[in-house]
């Protein structure tokens, strides 16, 4: 097993996913006013019409617009008003040619009416007579029963990711309650020798545990909920014991560290001893991030990650990531990266055959956002900490040149 | 007070934030694996070199350049091998010329060592020598001491709001626990005798309660905490009886429903009869969202937004966000807000003398971004739910063209 190493593009490994489609997020119900940003378990329908009534978009009067035809400042239609639509209720009347109804934003038209005129193209003659100063068109200012929603109508798919908008729409039809996947659990695991917990004082070649911190703050970042086992010995025993424990409470589990040749050989023996495990590559063609490992046990994902903190970073964010959104249950648009165009501030190389990832600090010059690249060794933190964004040099490209546009997939 | 209107444009009623600055929030301590997305309340510097001892990026030899210079794979360097660094251990003896020290990545290079030769570039003859077949560079494949971050540097000012990198950052320096600025809480008033709680069946003239829903999520993804205070008839004493309490259990109080002239008032007379009320504006000049109304009372915001369900939606994310991201602290960068550029559909007009908000579905034609505008009224739920974004048309421009790229503010 030592001597494995399959070696894949970052397409293959994105590929994949697939293989983890049996493993699907158990449903849940919460209530709708603690589901933004969850993902919906179940097609939702419109059960009425939206609205289920023809209401006023503006205040003013509902008239019959066939009443204002030819309706001008000089020449002005003179109607009789009939009563008040009050808020919230069935005006008790009905409008016919010649007549108006007094109505506020959002009221309910009465039956005959079928438009509004804006109280500013009316002048009041008495308490019961007004002049309209404009001819309406049939439908101006109203909103017609179904114009939102129609009943039947389709109004979200299982799979969607829920924004304000969603659950504005989900309280519009009354859903107080919903079905939607559980959150991924996701466990984070970090081995090396020289790593110590954040709590202790790191003797002479002793660094602090930085990727627990880092990895559970992007599991968080995508919607799932992180769990830590903090820091594991170098050697499998220990850590397929931890692995085991994990697997048994997570849906997917990271291990960082165990980029060098003798920890990765502990992470591929611990990763092989646990039940019916099948490593499924073992190296991506990338950089920073080639030496990582993806294998299944349980139908489970369990992750090698690079130790190098930016390394880990970067294949979280481009490989990881859109593993723990599949397993999420989110359908459609995958991944929520951001981009921005902007020009390169220098030439940059790259080796062919690989995918780079170069960190940006974005400025604007002479009012043009430019990409300034970060360049620096992949264990500084402080190259993340000055990044705004990631840049991608293909596969097959030998370089890009200083002033050529590039889009910036921001760090947020 | 109800011929009071203060109309202000959007630069104007964002410049009233300075208004609020005497309200600063208070400060808490926090585990740092809880610290993610929090707004850093004290300046960070480091307290150690990081990293403070010299580490090796690569699994390896340890070595004194000068004992490689000249050497190529037919005139190989021969080394001999005094050791090996072990993982978090300070290596018991030091290199001299023509020496070399196991090392691997993350290792601590013995003293005399100024670079690592790796692996690759070395065969090994025997237990206690090598050949290297490259030159190394001095300093090669080395993080040195303090070259990510010298100690008593700078690392993250008061105001920062924390990334994974920024978490990750603190960790390598040991703070477990952390400064930061409480997260503000935002109540949310629904008004309107036509709104009903969701758990209600709306009779004919009745709506149910979606602006609940829509701002507290999206209070939420401010960062701050909402609190809601359901619906409240429209009437001032009731009103102004629940703007009371919420002003005493928030930082901010935001009031929806009310874009009807009875109800502005009624919004006006509630705010009017809290202690020392002030006026700040009274309706803005954009579109949806101009019948907004900023009023402070004990150095709080309180907000009337327009009751339609998109124009409260625009409003908060042009104007209330920022004032939110304003009083949580947050210095620099102030608003999440990211944008893509597109090329416009079809030519879209506007009203001069106010800005346009239009929402957008993206679409990609021909391998390019296209913006497709969403036409229709501010009551239609449905307008939001399809987009993807919106763009901005100014206030003093007419209309923009087919074709003409457009900068797309992302609905996320």
């Amino acid at each position: 097993m030592k001597d494995f190493f399959n070696v894949v593009t970052i397409e293959q490994a994105l590929a994949f996913r697939s293989v983890f489609s049996e493993l699907e997020m158990e449903i849940e119900t919460v209530p709708l006013i603690d589901a933004f940003e969850r993902v919906l378990a179940e097609p939702m329908s419109a059960t009425e019409n939206l609205p289920n009534f023809r209401r006023s978009t503006m205040d003013g009067y509902a008239v019959c617009a066939s009443s204002t035809f030819g309706a001008t400042e000089s020449n002005p239609a003179f109607l009789t008003v009939k009563g008040t639509s009050l808020m919230g209720e069935t005006p008790g009347f009905s409008i016919g040619s010649g007549e108006a109804c007094r109505i506020s934003t959002g009221g309910m038209l009465p039956v005959g009416a079928d438009s509004v005129v804006m109280i500013e193209h009316t002048e009041t003659i008495d308490s019961t007579t007004i002049e309209v100063l404009r001819s309406a068109a049939p439908g101006q200012h109203v909103i017609e029963p179904g114009e939102d929603f129609l009943k039947g109508e389709i109004l979200l798919s299982a799979g969607r990711r829920l924004r304000a908008q969603e659950i504005g729409l989900l309280a519009a039809f009354g859903r107080d309650t919903l079905q939607v996947y559980r959150k991924p659990v996701v466990a984070v695991i970090s081995t090396g020798d020289e790593v110590v917990p954040i709590t202790e004082t790191p003797t002479p070649g002793k660094i602090l545990d930085i990727n627990t911190y880092t990895l559970t703050s992007m599991i968080k970042a995508c919607g799932a909920v992180p769990i830590s086992y903090g820091i594991v010995r170098d050697n499998s025993e220990s850590l397929n014991q931890t692995l085991a424990l994990a697997l048994k409470t997570s849906n997917m589990v990271l291990v960082s560290g165990g980029s060098s040749v003798g920890v990765r050989d502990v992470t591929i023996d611990a990763l092989s001893a646990l039940p019916k495990p099948r490593i499924l590559f073992h190296g991506i063609s990338i950089s920073p991030g080639k030496p990582t490992i993806l294998a299944m046990s349980q139908k489970k994902a369990l992750w090698g990650l690079p130790g190098h903190v930016v390394s880990a970073m970067i294949v979280f964010l481009k490989v990881v990531k859109p593993f723990i959104e599949y397993i999420s249950g989110i359908k459609g648009l995958m991944s929520q990266t951001i981009k921005v165009q902007a020009l390169l501030s220098r030439n940059l190389s790259s080796a062919q055959g690989r995918v780079d990832y170069v960190r940006i600090k974005l400025k604007t010059v002479d009012g043009k956002l430019v990409a300034d690249p970060i360049l620096g060794k992949s264990g500084l933190i402080s190259t993340m900490v000055k990044a705004d964004g990631l840049i991608e040099i293909g596969l097959n490209v030998e370089g890009l040149d200083q002033g050529e546009p590039v889009e910036v997939e921001l760090l947020y």
